[in-house]
């Protein structure tokens, strides 16, 4: 039996990305003790029902004394206040890592609260669903996805390999990032899409001319996709758009841009110009499915399992 | 045994919705004879390959002679010219329908070329995948899915009730709809959605800050959802934009209405406007999957999950 890379680890958040790690950190003995915390009472006893852990307290102080590995999976705008909690009874030489789906933001709110004594690595799986909390998590979610982290100028590289090595054993691949670099990246891998879909899904949601019922009857031509996307949890969400406002800013301007460019194309009966962007972007997806980032069926295999009409 | 709907029917077209269509008329047995015609003798040989019919010719105005029923299921942009080549040998009393993506310009095209002793009515199965050609096609892509019909105003109503049984068929739950408010419906919950897919692939694949490899790498984390999309077919996603203009320009306005006010709030920090957005957008997802019009499982079913307790 593999030794754990960690004798203690403590999961402050134990929602979809929580509960991901708890469940593959005891699948793959990763600790020899797991803690969980979580803010309410509520998701702890949930945790506690899914047998999540070996321990799970509300405070996130007492949570994290003695953890080799503080893993923070909140929402990113709550992580100077978890910061500012776990930060007295750290104890010196942990690791401190976070799964925010934005990093200078995260980076600003918590470095300045931890102690010089702890090494704090930020991070971010590139995994996920639509779905949250203790239930929605499973062991197989990072298997196979990246996951970025974006050391500091002075990371202890051996930390950092230890850190590495524990996503390796979730299943996942590690790249290193420059923050900066890793929010403009993901502003447009995953903020602007988000944005996008809750924005199409509101447009529908708010035509008089066709009705709420003929949206969702007709949904399967397209824009079902989009409401997977637009069913995301809306607190992460906020926090994302309130975090990473700059880089999502001018990604949507350029996304606006090119649109007002193709809606002039439709207009003006350009279909030249139509044709020639619609056959660029078919490129790119047989590179996704290639890179083994999707699934290579049509219609993400729905039809492989149909939906079945409710009376 | 049932009888057969129909004693011949030619399908002129034999892409992904064609050769559907060929198969669940093969399976359910609807027809006496199936006359398959395309336009070019490559995709004829393989639907021939594929025994998609009975006969097969690639001259469409070959095909039509005697038949019962003609599906016409190629580009919307090609309507017209394959209504000039069909009308002259139209068989008297036969129905004549099509699968176009757009009513309004579809029976422009067709209407003032078709003869008077046939019974033309237009109509549109909201089912398929990205992928196009005779080899895409399946029996189950119209099951449990909507075919939208929009009969002309002096339609014969025996012919409405002979086209509704073959979809009902066919898998397909019927709806009768007029053209325009079909075109609208359309652009809001297919056109547009397609549009804007290729336009963020487009974006993403303009960038310079951002690397094509950054883009695959990362796309699991919603981008990749949008390929999807942007990777359906060019030449019928261009006669969609140039045959349902009005309607599309009009849902692209009200998206971009919204979408700046969206930037406005994230620019503005507004918090509770964006939660509020993405609170209200999440409802539809919910009736949708009630509905049978999608999967109900996280991340369209990519991860296989295992079982956990239930509360
Ligand atoms: N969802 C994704 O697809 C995805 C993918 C990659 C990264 N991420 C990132 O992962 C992090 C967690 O996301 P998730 O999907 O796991 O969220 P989740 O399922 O909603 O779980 C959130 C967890 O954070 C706790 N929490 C919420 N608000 C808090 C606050 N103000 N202070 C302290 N704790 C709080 C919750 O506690 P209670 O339930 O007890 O309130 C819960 O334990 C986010 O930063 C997100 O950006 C998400
Ligand atoms: N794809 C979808 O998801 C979907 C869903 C609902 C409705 N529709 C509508 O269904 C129709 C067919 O779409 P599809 O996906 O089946 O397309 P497809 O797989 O690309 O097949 C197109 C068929 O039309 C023929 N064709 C192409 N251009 C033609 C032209 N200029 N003149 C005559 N024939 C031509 C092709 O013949 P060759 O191969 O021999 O050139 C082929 O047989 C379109 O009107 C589309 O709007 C599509």
């Amino acid at each position: 039996m593999p030794e754990p890379l960690f004798e203690k680890v403590a999961l402050i958040g134990i929602g979809l990305i929580g509960s991901s790690l708890a469940r593959v950190v005891r699948r793959e003995k990763l600790a020899g003790e797991v803690v969980v915390s979580s803010r309410s009472a509520s998701t702890l006893e949930r945790a506690r029902q899914l047998d999540l852990g070996d321990r799970y307290l509300l405070d996130a102080a007492e949570a994290v004394r003695d953890a080799d590995l503080v893993l923070v999976s909140v929402p990113v705008g709550a992580s100077g206040a978890v910061a500012a909690a776990i930060a007295p009874s750290l104890k010196k030489g942990a690791i401190v890592t976070d799964v925010g789906s934005t990093k200078g933001s995260v980076i600003a709110q918590m470095q300045p609260l931890l102690p010089e004594h702890v090494h704090f690595i930020p991070g971010h799986p590139i995994a996920g669903t639509e779905d949250s909390g203790p239930d929605a998590g499973f062991a197989e979610l990072f298997e196979g996805r990246w996951c970025i982290l974006t050391p500091l100028a002075n990371t202890d590289p051996a930390a950092l390999e230890s850190l590495t090595a524990f996503w390796t054993r979730c299943g996942a691949m590690v790249d290193t990032m420059d923050p900066d670099h890793h929010d403009k990246v993901l502003a447009i891998v995953s903020h602007l899409p988000h944005i996008i879909a809750y924005n199409i899904v509101g447009t529908a949601d708010d035509l008089e001319t066709v009705t709420k019922s003929e949206v969702i009857k007709y949904s399967a031509s397209g824009f079902r996709d989009f409401t997977r996307l637009a069913a995301s949890d809306p607190t992460m969400w906020r926090d994302v758009c309130l975090n990473n406002s700059e880089a999502i800013l001018e990604m949507l301007a350029r996304f606006s841009e090119d649109l007002a460019a193709l809606q002039r194309a439709i207009r003006w009966r350009d279909g030249d110009k139509l044709f020639d962007l619609f056959t660029r972007t078919r490129a790119i997806r047989r590179s996704i499915i290639e890179a083994g980032q999707d699934i290579d069926v049509p219609d993400f295999g729905r039809h492989a399992r149909p939906a079945s009409p409710k009376p």
